[in-house]
């Protein structure tokens, strides 16, 4: 799709719309003021209306009437159906996800688990561009292992991508584990995951992803890739609710061999023999630790249920059409007023979200964000030092949407209107 | 409280209900069962009907419209104000306390942090009727600690109470950590904090107490007891929902002092600055790790309101009038029927819940649950091999309900309508 089949007008925004096959998607989301543009859809995803429902039979039902016995009925099961739904969405078989914990939490079990497995092994190698999250729980075990581990970071290019030979120079025979992200949380750069995963495996490391910036919204293979392990949130594309639980995967035959430094009772084989030594659970299981967050964990359902319907393939079709739209428009509309496109212009190389660079970004953010300047409450994120960032979320972003958004930035960027607004506070990002 | 002073009849439970005065607060809770005698109030509190109104304005409003922008107006600082609300509860000091993951995670944070800060010191204490999740976070710190820490434990007389003498014993110069939980989950026996803490600052030990089966039944006191740090959960006398995240208390001049093992973006002093560097937050704050579960840790607020209202010492009034009252029925009408009273006799050293031992405990729970047997499903806990856990939580269990239930159990044993359920299953306990 080149930038010339876009007339950049509003007819033909709304005629993409009406082109589009997952449009009547977008009825099955909450949405409740037509004066919001919501571009976040990567931090925070929308929640969907069945969720809204299913939650009052939760509550009211699950927690308020069956009590207790609702751990019967169905929250037990929970963690393990969830991962099924999963598992379909990133090519792993259904035995080998399961919902549990957070990102942060789940990375640091399964990191753990690798250095310990792969002693004497002592590297651990990720990205500069890696989620901060992540680089701390891998800081932190190295501090924790005390002179046994290091992490060697690889270099980006420019804070924007990661060249394939610059991760092989920091892969050798003592490298325990790589772990990154599949697709990165500023400039939406996405790894070749087979290549990658092929290159560390070629020197005897575990590889383990983070999906949190991919899942729900690109096709991934963790068994095409051979992946060792992964990762990944369930709140941003899969639209699973705030701070949803998030999703392990280990490949079947590496269960055994891993083990989770935190042995909780819903880990152990059989919880509620409460039996008082710790023996572990068989499969997938033993990476859970203790009681999970049931409310929260209720949420994720729903929003599978839609993937699952309107079928990744499709999704992705939507993503990129929707990326090289907004990047078509910026191309017209923004580079000649001070913008510039960061995220990779090779679509095989670019997740969902579109990150475009301007001296004044934190402003900018703050002018798109208020009500009262323009006609829309455009909502993006502001990533320091200077880009916004755009997330256009397939099941719920209309092209009308991103048109609209873009017209609007370069209102606010013509009229100066972000000087209202003070600048970036120290320390403030 | 004797014995003698209960008439033991259907009128005397009434009565006893008409002069409760936190009689009115069980109007706050969601009943909807008139046939349904809940007594697993310790495994999983009942839902506050504010709680239900709230959830459906986090769905809608929080999440549904506001979307990303709820974590300024309120999201973000929900695990800070949580802390705040508990802190009189188990007297702490507001910056002393913050919601977090799940117990058995928290537990696992400070059991290495404390193991870590105390080290040359190797050993960590605890005891045979610990909770056994907390057990396993224990083992499994050891086995990665690799030879360099070990676990002693007090042996409980009968797996009903721990003289104090025998934890003494297992003291010494080399103990790093000392943990237990306040009240057993099973016995319902509730150690003397104040003295036991000393026991072990007297060797230059730490103590972590796992609150989970006290807080909010029972009057706690950490500064009084001096207390270095705990932990505990927020669904069972807290009423806050199904796996509601727990909560972490680590005394002020003890916090930066003490390193958790995991290092996530929440924990960080700057969350959204996403530095590259991991720099732990100042206070209670850096034992967060990742984005927290927001639909669950909504839930916890509107309990700990009531607990508020009502006040802990009323609170515990009623728990010790529920449990003397269920213990002097079970005197009357149960013992001569096989059943023995085993939590202690002693209201100082018993929580809110008690175990009652049969030999047929696990067919007779079957048969107190059944709707068929009986008037009333009656819900309590099994504990193997031979314990009925009846739990009394003071906000909603009526004292017309105890005595209903201790006669729906001699009906049972007296008709043998427990005969009609399996024996239980080997493996099932």
């Amino acid at each position: 799709m080149n930038s010339e089949k876009f007339l950049h007008t509003l007819q033909e925004s709304r005629k993409l719309d009406l082109d589009d096959p997952l449009r009547k998607y977008r009825d099955e989301f909450h949405f409740s003021d037509e004066k919001l543009i919501y571009l976040d859809g990567n931090s925070l995803g929308r929640l969907p209306l069945k969720t809204s429902e299913r939650m009052t039979g939760v509550l009211k039902e699950e927690w308020g009437s069956r009590l207790i016995r609702s751990w019967n009925d169905q929250w037990y099961q929970q963690a393990a159906e969830l991962g099924k739904k999963i598992a379909p969405l990133i090519g792993a078989a259904p035995d080998e996800v399961i919902v549990s914990d957070s990102t942060s939490v789940n990375l640091y079990k399964l990191l753990h688990a690798a250095v310990q497995f792969q002693s004497p092994r002592a590297e651990i190698v990720s990205d500069t561009m890696n989620f901060p999250s992540d680089l701390y729980i891998i800081q932190g075990l190295i501090e924790q292992l005390n002179g046994k581990a290091e992490l060697n970071l690889v270099e980006s290019r420019d804070g924007v991508v990661v060249e394939e030979q610059d991760v092989a120079l920091q892969l050798n025979d003592n490298t325990a584990v790589l772990t990154l992200s599949h697709v990165a949380f500023k400039s939406a750069f996405m790894y070749d995951m087979k290549s990658v995963t092929q290159l560390a495996h070629d020197h005897g490391a575990l590889v383990l992803w983070d999906l949190s910036h991919s899942v729900g919204a690109v096709p991934i293979d963790l068994h095409a890739a051979d992946v060792d392990m992964a990762v990944g949130c369930t709140y941003k594309y899969l639209n699973g609710g705030p701070g949803a639980p998030a999703f392990i995967y280990v490949r079947k035959d590496l269960q055994e061999k891993l083990q989770s430094p935190i042995w909780g009772w819903f880990g152990n084989s059989e919880p509620f023999r409460f039996d008082r030594e710790f023996a572990p659970a068989a499969g997938i299981e033993k990476f859970l630790v203790g009681t999970p967050p049931v409310l929260a964990t209720s949420a994720i359902s729903q929003g599978l249920d839609i993937i699952g319907r309107a079928g990744i393939d499709q999704i992705r079709r939507k993503s990129l059409q929707l990326t090289e739209y907004l990047i078509s428009l910026s191309d017209s509309l923004l580079t000649d007023i001070g913008c510039r496109i960061v995220s990779p212009r090779n679509p095989h190389a670019r997740g969902s979200h579109v990150a475009i660079a301007h001296s004044e970004a934190y402003r900018v953010c703050n002018a798109l964000i208020s009500p009262d300047i323009g006609n829309f409450t455009v909502i993006p994120d502001f990533r320091a030092p200077d880009i916004i960032r755009f997330g256009l979320s397939p099941l719920t972003t209309s092209f009308e949407e991103v048109f609209l958004a873009v017209n609007e930035l370069r209102q606010i960027l013509l009229e100066k209107t972000f000087q209202q607004f003070s600048a970036k506070p120290s320390g403030v990002t």
